[in-house]
């Protein structure tokens, strides 16, 4: 029981409505990496639809675009991340790996060894009162 | 622009499956006040149904009950957490609250004015490409 405990973390930021989150984030790395909205979300496994709504969403959201366009006509194009979008991105980026090492230091503390025995000590005296 | 970006953090705990995470804790935690999972359930709106599997699923990964079942027939009894569900319970909102209170310093750092201020050349910078 002691040994495969771990944590997930998710950070989402808001504005009225959701400002940006590990979705975004991860569709708009990918994008940064293949160079295509398309490539992204065959990368991704993810409805093309559904990706452009999400950018669409978070750009309302912004009021900036997050990604330049596809241009060149069918398959011809690419798409790449604006400033800004690289902005937010990488910001976020940054945001999550401190949050989420931070989260990992705590979490060594709360669920350590001493985690494990205070619970077998608590079960024992459930026991003993049963 | 500035004033109202806000952020959500949630932290589950896996083993090989989920193990803990902020829809049990919230159950419980209602639980814990009603005295009753039928109470419980109709204050968070939720299913009996939902709530009696999600607890079993917990209970499975952790090899022990998290709650006393109702005793005393229908609508006759109530629900409690046994010793290590409210100490499962307490760990987990001792080490979320921490995190996010970490989370929320960490937070008003990376996105402080800074970063609008930095969004703002960013978007300028843009601009004067185009």
């Amino acid at each position: 029981m002691e040994e495969n405990l771990s944590f997930r973390l998710a950070v989402r930021l808001f504005k009225a409505e959701k400002a940006f989150g590990p979705g975004i984030a991860t569709l708009l790395r990918t994008v940064e990496q293949t160079g295509s909205l398309q490539k992204a979300t065959e990368a991704m496994g993810m409805a093309y639809s559904k990706a452009w709504k999400m950018i669409k969403e978070i750009e309302n959201v912004w009021g900036f675009p997050l990604t330049y366009r596809d241009i060149g006509g069918k398959n011809g194009g690419g798409s790449s991340l604006t400033p800004e979008g690289r902005f937010l991105l990488e910001r976020y980026e940054l945001f999550t790996a401190i949050v989420s090492q931070n989260c990992c230091e705590l979490f060594s503390k709360y669920y350590s060894e001493d985690f494990y025995e205070e619970l077998k000590i608590v079960s024992a005296g459930n026991r003993e009162v049963e």
